[in-house]
């Protein structure tokens, strides 16, 4: 079978930090079947998120678009009803769009109700599912106080025998103890016990499963296939026998400086959050760690299926496949736990392509250092697809890294990334004594400095990533780095008055005009003044 | 009667400049209605548009929201469909909310299609008129090329026996010359001339008619009427006897200087329009100047037609009245026409409000410097009838203005105020030599200084409001004021940093975890740490 991408698989792994990976450098954590994408395809050294926020990040790579643009700022904003998805782009170019697994798009029920628009209607139903259609669609946290009925995972659950309304809850998320009682995975305190149930019908294998039927449904016909792994995001349980794969001897340390403790407004501020606190206690770290690394061998494990199930099937040769993660995980890195700050451990993700085509035969297997932006994967697909993204380009605020895939060393390219910030879920309205929407932050990273910048805090961050890699000398005051202070903020100053606010009208569109005399085209409008021998000007 | 607000009478001129009504000081144009406003309520010194040209302008008035929020940054931009509007506030508080006259939103069609929503359908009827109910909705210009049918208007001309298709444009808008001969008003030569109809048809009376009409239609009910003049806006014509009320020596001086043919970039790039042209050449300025005038007096006398109206009828005791434009219009200052920059005769306007209820008696007949901002409108309209603005303070960008009104002097108030350009309908793309969506500026005013920076030129314009009030001496590259400069700079950071991105879910929604601990009221979901004792962590 000739190489040629005809379809598109696009793995979404949850709070995968980007060194827990043995192709990203860590020491002890062997994913072999993700390594098997660095080795024939190209990895991305400097990939990063544009929130470190399941919602808001995945926002961003469904519209290609930045925060600030698309308006998702917090795991709980709906999607606004202007911003064109995922699937919008993808279908026209005749590939079926669908999700198996994690996904994160709210729709505006509210501006439905608003406009009349039912959602069970046609247009209520277009309006809802224009990233995806729903295969095995699954928020990911299905938690009771979250849940919704309809769970297909539950589902399926319930047939192996497992009881109950929320089997998720109550079997896969739930441990056994090593007296044999059944605890609720959902402590963090209870990862060191194995799930209830075995790895074989847990959600990494469940999702890996779904993922082989769609594909054996496709048949010939086109695809691209969000697979969302929502594993290592806690609940931290892992199947037996991932679940003390790891002790702590093939931990990497924890990067926390007394300093810290002294820091930033909105460090602090962090430290006091349940989970940062926890991080901090005696055997949390590390037993949190233990399990989290179990989870991410295990999804690699099930992920090696997929790719085993791709080779014999030829797929591989035929399908593009990108790996990534929506944010990082502290994981007691810098005192903290879960993500929200600028630090790499948050901010900073794996990024993995494997193109099958000959033209990307010249780049397999090499490190890319250019800044790649999670924003870059929509127009990547949308040009993998044949489409033009140069027609969306009043809305794509991402680029396509096909160029790169190719071997394009020439390429102009971005100096810098931007991720932004929103706290407004998190307690740090009423901790710094704020309105509750006011904090937020916007970070710049270029080649050697990261700065960011926290509403209500004169002071920013400044870290030097070549000297201080692990974030630990926050150069924010530091008098000599005022100039570089300066310059990035004016970078950021910039880049936010670029952002592509309008939404509503195509370059071309606009561009109608553009070069030409208006009223040429179409006789008098503004109008103009004629002199007395009746020459215009 | 009792003096208490029920109806809202919102009059909204097209292009009239702040300095040409008398009660702002114009020493030969006498308003006495306008005026009338003045007297009897406050007239507001600085108040500024968000944007000086219609549709953006008009879209922050209709959205209490700047340009970079709502996104329609010219005048072919469509309002995006997220963006809550005017009637959709207004109309839940019981207020009918119409418009005669000019307006200038226009729908997202393309939206409605990519959903499927029919654009005459319930739903979409809904979408197309949630600004305003179409009384008798009239865009403005309404000239052959651009003409849509069912203009309520032409219909108006046809009847009085003024035939074709197009009487707006070859009645209402041509002209007759000296020799009695019929020639086209929108050719700006030939605004000396006088309409081919009477006053008693031209536009501003049938406007308001139209509002009369309303008024006697609406009995009891209350109302929200906004009548929007679309004169003194071009094409300047007139009719008699206003077309030669105004001769030269009646004019106020133009503001232009030497020096400015070879400043800022964006300043030289608006000279090489073609209106801009027009105004450097003999007699032209003086000949539309007096059109202008004309207009405004026009206008004026009309409006005082309304208002004698509302006194007979009493409605003057219970509407509040709003008076203002949507930017100026440059009349050959700085050696431009149009709009589009950020000098005052473009982006500052008169403000005029009228508020019947005894709570105002103590400001009538004052002037008000404090700043105010065109988004200001509909804050203020949602708390005059009685709504709680702070229920969707994650939209508004505006403030309402009732506290001034009320004579509120100890309130804290904004210290500047943006207003935003955008030149991708002019031909500054061309011109300058960057793709035709990146020429923007973004401009803030404070109480001494007016700043305003513009992607791809370094250099800003900054003009001392205090010793050069014409803002003919740009100080954007005097080395004296870079402190200046870099605090205003640092404001408009902070500025665009802190816009409403998120416009789908209300404070109040964000907020119902605020200040409570999630999952003491919802059960576990993210999760604790349980010691050995069984407690929490």
């Amino acid at each position: 079978m000739s190489r040629q991408v005809k379809n598109i698989l696009f793995v979404l792994v949850d709070q995968l930090r980007w060194d827990y990976l043995s192709c990203y450098g860590h020491p002890h954590l062997q994913t072999p079947n993700i390594d098997w994408l660095a080795k024939n395809g190209v990895r991305f050294e400097h990939a990063y998120v544009q929130s470190p926020v399941c919602g808001p990040s995945r926002a961003s790579i469904l519209t290609g678009r930045y925060m600030s643009s698309h308006g998702v700022m917090s795991n709980t904003d709906p999607m606004p009803l202007n911003e064109k998805l995922f699937g919008e782009y993808l279908r026209p170019l005749g590939l079926k769009t669908a999700v198996v697994g994690k996904t994160d798009h709210r729709p505006d029920l509210g501006a439905l109700a608003r406009y009349g628009i039912e959602p069970e209607s046609e247009i209520g139903q277009r309006i809802i599912y224009r990233d995806f259609d729903p295969y095995d669609r699954f928020i990911g946290l299905h938690a009771d106080p979250v849940a919704k009925p309809g769970l297909q995972y539950n589902d399926y659950l319930n047939e192996q025998g497992y009881d109950g309304d929320n089997p998720w809850q109550h079997w896969a998320q739930a441990v056994v103890d090593d007296d044999g009682n059944v605890r609720d995975g959902r402590i963090w305190s209870n990862s060191k016990y194995p799930s209830r149930i075995p790895d074989q019908h847990g959600e990494s294998a469940y999702v890996t499963n779904r993922a082989i039927d769609f594909m054996e449904e496709m048949g010939e016909e086109p695809w691209c296939l969000s697979l969302g792994y929502y594993k290592p995001h806690w609940p931290y349980v892992a199947n037996d026998p991932y679940h003390n794969m790891y002790p702590p001897e093939t931990h990497i340390p924890v990067q926390r400086a007394d300093v810290e403790l002294e820091g930033h407004l909105y460090l602090r501020t962090h430290h006091q959050i349940r989970l940062s606190k926890v991080f901090s206690r005696k055997n949390a770290r590390d037993e949190i760690v233990t399990a989290y690394m179990g989870l991410v061998k295990q999804m690699d494990d099930h992920f090696g299926r997929l790719l085993t199930h791709m080779r014999e099937t030829g797929l591989i040769d035929n399908t593009l496949i990108v790996f990534t993660s929506d944010h990082g995980d502290n994981l007691g890195d810098h005192w903290c736990g879960e993500k929200d700050l600028p630090h790499d451990c948050s901010t900073r993700v794996p990024l993995l392509i494997y193109d099958p085509s000959p033209e990307a035969d010249g780049t397999r297997g090499t490190t890319e250092t250019r800044f790649a932006e999670l924003i870059d994967i929509l127009p990547t697909f949308i040009e993998t697809a044949g489409g033009d993204v140069s027609e969306h380009r009043h809305l794509l605020e991402g680029r396509s890294l096909r160029p790169l895939l190719h071997g394009n060393q020439e390429m102009p390219w971005r100096d810098y990334v931007i991720s932004e910030m929103d706290f407004s879920l998190r307690e740090f309205g009423r901790l710094i004594g704020m309105p509750l929407d006011k904090p937020r932050g916007f970070m710049i990273r270029d080649e050697q400095w990261k700065y960011a910048t926290f509403e209500g805090e004169e002071h920013p961050m400044l870290f030097d990533m070549h000297n201080d890699p692990h974030e630990l000398n926050d150069l924010g005051d530091s008098p000599e780095h005022a100039a570089i202070r300066a310059d990035l903020s004016a970078k950021l100053f910039h880049w936010l008055r670029n952002l592509k606010h309008r939404s509503t009208v195509s370059y071309d569109e606009l561009g109608w005009r553009y070069g030409v005399e208006f009223e040429d085209n179409l006789g008098i409008l503004i109008g103009w003044w004629e002199d007395e021998e009746g020459k215009n000007f």
